[in-house]
């Protein structure tokens, strides 16, 4: 501390910036820096059950019905038969539309359906449809309701609650064949979109444009946006565009009974009733299908820098936070929470040289995006010499290339890998009042080490208890990585992490959606009337229950 | 134009921001300069039949029922009794919660309660309840849903579209009770406040603590936040800062059966299920009475500029627009759109010089907001400059004081006052998709001209048909302004300009909502499915129709 606090009181007569570029450019970058974000990065994720499920060979993924025994298969939905493979397979327009393992064998190429990315959830489904309109794929949900029979819609199948797999033998409907730009405004921004439109490719097609898609998430790559917004997908971008509640202003949707809800508004503005699209946004699948979305685009920011800080303690992150929006305010795109816990592990893992020379119990990382390059690096500079002068933060570095952009984002994003390292990670996604999110951390931590359960060495099962996520958000991360699996350290977490969090009206689900897994628990964040009330909405539109079933509703 | 030309090519050449101040400070300034928008300052519209109301003597407000005699009272609903004053007079904690006209007179007391603002709407309510908390809410509502009383939610009452005042003798619910702001939180910036808080005080308490309600609109004073976003309210600060349904992040509300819906999450994030709060937003009080909101709120900017363009074609203001977006970006606040009709009217009713010396068809409002003067000066005077040199605009004039700011903005705001002046105006509150968002003018102008309703002189009922709005919502006011009531004028505006908006999927409502006066015409911006979507949501809500009957579903 001696040795950065000289550094930090010399750093106060210098130019800031020319000295934190010079020490960025020491660091080491790692040889693949990927842009990734806890949203879609939870490779290693325990089981309802606690048990610790991590990536595995490609022949044992364990079935969903195995995982969770307590689901049973309704026998109110029809087994499929031939005479429902051909009704398809005449319905759609090309061979390809459709996967069947009905009328003869095709697991090799359903297998990739059955089961999500992180391989912790399969299914057996026996038949896949790939619709390329809305016209085929309300044929078929048509079909499905008068047949009874149970339907999953999939996107990117990039999510990590397992809502976009069957459980049992329900039929897949893959959005991919739907993939056009249909437009794009440039004078107001307004984007419309196929719903199986992957998210990188709308947001390419933008940045031709001079915009930017509202929403960015490391599956980028794969999810596709009918996906994001039927998860309403939170990601890098909320704390600055917002969620997509207020970004996404028209949906074109087929509801189970085959009806095609025509609701893709072009407009900012459209005050004739009620906002039905909003419903469809973060229902996961279970009211229909969405099958287009039109929405709005920012202009693409021409200037990008980030600073990454120490602090002392979490009021520090708090009061540098709130110094930030004050400051940076039109300009902030990011703020990102980190422990010091996690960093260290960071450091551990990876052998990089950690981008400040003293310790700290917190680390925050900051990202502006303007319009204009010279502004931007003076106002964060102006807000770094204040936050530092004030003590709010011990020291900091700022980068303003991609390269060192890149690599301290990598100091964010690199979390999620080096905590399964290991052995498996507890992990919850929370939303939690601000001025409280990261004493869940102190209380699971006091909670587990007086239960003797932390420490270092093969004795103990867990090996610590961390925080990050988003600031901006009010999201936290709480991970807990572990060296194997402990009934014991299960039972001391659940439910205790979610009564927490419901005494703070928090939520059990910040950006991840309920999917299977959080089936259980969404009590806890939903109280009985919500829940009553949603079960209505459910009923209204889903009468026979087709739509994505065994999920959280 | 000649003259504007040099003068134009002399200012490429000197420093644009000296010029245009002191151009700009040899405004005079109008003695009252009143910050109102088009949301809530059309005090001359037509009635439903066309009529021209215009403020009228306190005791000639027409009763509504007699303005829309196609609307008859339901028998269905109860007619109020001495029992039942006598039920809610024991529930409600203060004798000055109840205004009851049905055991004794109490019309004078009452007559605020049933007419609006613009004296263009009156009902025949008997009696006022004012509950001081949701509980007594609760209770009122589940009584007059067990004894089919019908009631109306009623905040400040400023509402255009007559959504907020009794038809027949529906009870007025009235929120000004409830007006307590409960919590703030700095660091999120998310306030909780009371659904009757009115917006000023909301703001002013924001202000105070460095930020800024994500609302703005000219009845800030009176109107309260729970009718604001019941109404989904826009105004002037929804480029900038969205709409309602992404600031908005959690609602309290009652149902018609009495059920308290609590639903008041203080989270950025919760991907928990369907997004209920989102019905209540913009459903006018048909479905339940909001009781109390939480709502994220921004740092409030430092530095306001605001720039006053000529242009010489539409085509130009879009590109401006476009220029504006990517060159100012994210400190863009506002871009609003006058013709040069309006403008030339505002100059010959308020006498006042106009802002630049040559006449345009065109003209633009750009407004700035932002954290640092310097840095938003030079954006906007890098900005201006393009523009001039590529001649998207022709001329132009920079405020960057309060008085003038006021001033450019008294040309935008002071429209709708000006266009009352030789008589009544036809007025239609449209969104259109931006790129054909003016031709609505040039065709309603073209044809009622063909028609030989416009023209100079006594013999012609229309003075001009005009345009001006909220150019970065895409939200067009169209004004007709008239010397005289006319048939033939009525006839050839409607059902022209809702068929014209529907052509192009518009909206026949941008930012007013339905109320009792677009009943009619819902079915122009919304398709049979969506309206019969609608009805399933009101008929799941309020089964028995007690809230807001008569109007637009």
């Amino acid at each position: 501390m001696a040795t950065s606090a000289r550094f930090v009181s010399s750093l106060r007569r210098s130019a800031l910036s020319s000295r934190v570029v010079s020490r960025t450019q020491c660091l080491r970058l790692a040889p693949q820096v990927r842009r990734i974000t806890s949203a879609t990065s939870e490779p290693h994720q325990p089981d309802s059950k606690g048990g610790l499920d991590g990536p595995a060979p490609a022949k044992t993924i364990k079935f969903t019905s195995e995982s969770y025994p307590e689901l049973k298969r309704d026998p109110k939905y029809a087994q499929l038969t031939e005479e429902h493979v051909k009704y398809f397979k005449e319905l759609l327009s090309s061979e390809s539309a459709c996967i069947d393992g009905v009328t003869k064998d095709a697991s090799e190429d359903i297998e990739p359906f059955n089961s999500d990315w992180m391989r912790k959830f399969r299914g057996h489904t026996q038949l896949v449809l790939k619709p390329s309109n809305k016209e085929e794929l309300s044929k078929i949900l048509k079909y499905c309701n008068d047949n009874m029979i149970a339907v999953v819609p999939q996107g990117g199948n990039s999510g990590l609650v397992g809502g976009s797999v069957p459980v049992f033998d329900e039929i897949v409907i893959n959005l991919q064949k739907m993939n056009k730009i249909r437009s794009f405004d440039e004078v107001s921004g307004i984007l419309v979109a196929d719903a199986g439109v992957i998210l990188e490719n709308a947001d390419n097609y933008l940045a031709e444009r001079n915009h930017i898609f509202p929403l960015d998430l490391g599956a980028k790559g794969s999810c596709q946006i009918g996906g994001n917004v039927a998860t309403n997908a939170g990601g890098l971008r909320l704390l600055r565009y917002g969620s997509l509640h207020g970004n996404v202003l028209g949906i074109e949707a087929v509801l189970p009974d085959g009806t095609i809800v025509n609701d893709l508004c072009t407009l900012r503005k459209n005050n004739t009733g009620y906002d039905l699209k909003q419903l469809f946004i973060g229902a996961e699948g279970t009211i229909g299908i969405i099958t287009a979305v039109s929405i709005q685009c920012a202009a693409r920011s021409q200037a990008v820098n980030v600073a990454y800080f120490g602090l002392e303690s979490f009021e520090k992150v708090q009061e540098a936070y709130r110094t930030a929006k004050g400051q940076l305010a039109e300009i902030l795109s990011a703020f990102e929470l980190m422990d010091g816990r996690t960093q260290k592990l960071v450091n551990k893992v990876t052998g990089k040289k950690m981008p400040l020379e003293g310790e700290y119990p917190f680390y925050c990382l900051v990202e502006t995006s303007g319009s204009n390059t010279d502004h931007d690096a003076e106002k964060l500079q102006a807000f770094l010499e204040h936050v530092m002068e004030t003590e709010i933060v011990l020291d900091g570095t700022l980068a303003d290339n991609q390269t060192q952009i890149q690599e301290l984002w990598s100091w964010r994003e690199g979390i999620t890998e080096v905590l399964g390292h290991e052995g498996g990670v507890y992990k919850y996604d929370l939303s939690i009042p601000i001025s409280e999110l990261y004493d869940i951390v102190n209380d699971t931590r006091d909670r587990l080490t007086e239960a003797g359960l932390v420490g270092d060495g093969p004795d103990y099962p867990v090996v610590d208890v961390v925080g990050y996520g988003h600031m901006g958000d009010a999201n936290l991360h709480l991970n807990i990585p572990t060296r194997r699996f402990d009934k014991a350290v299960e039972k001391k977490l659940e439910p205790f992490v979610y009564e927490w969090v419901q005494k703070r009206n928090g939520s059990i689900s910040a950006e991840h959606g309920l999917g299977v897994t959080k089936k259980p628990y969404v009590s806890y964040s939903k109280n009985e009337t919500m829940m009553k009330l949603m079960k209505q909405i459910k009923d209204l539109y889903d009468p026979k229950g087709i739509m994505n079933p065994y999920k959280y509703i």
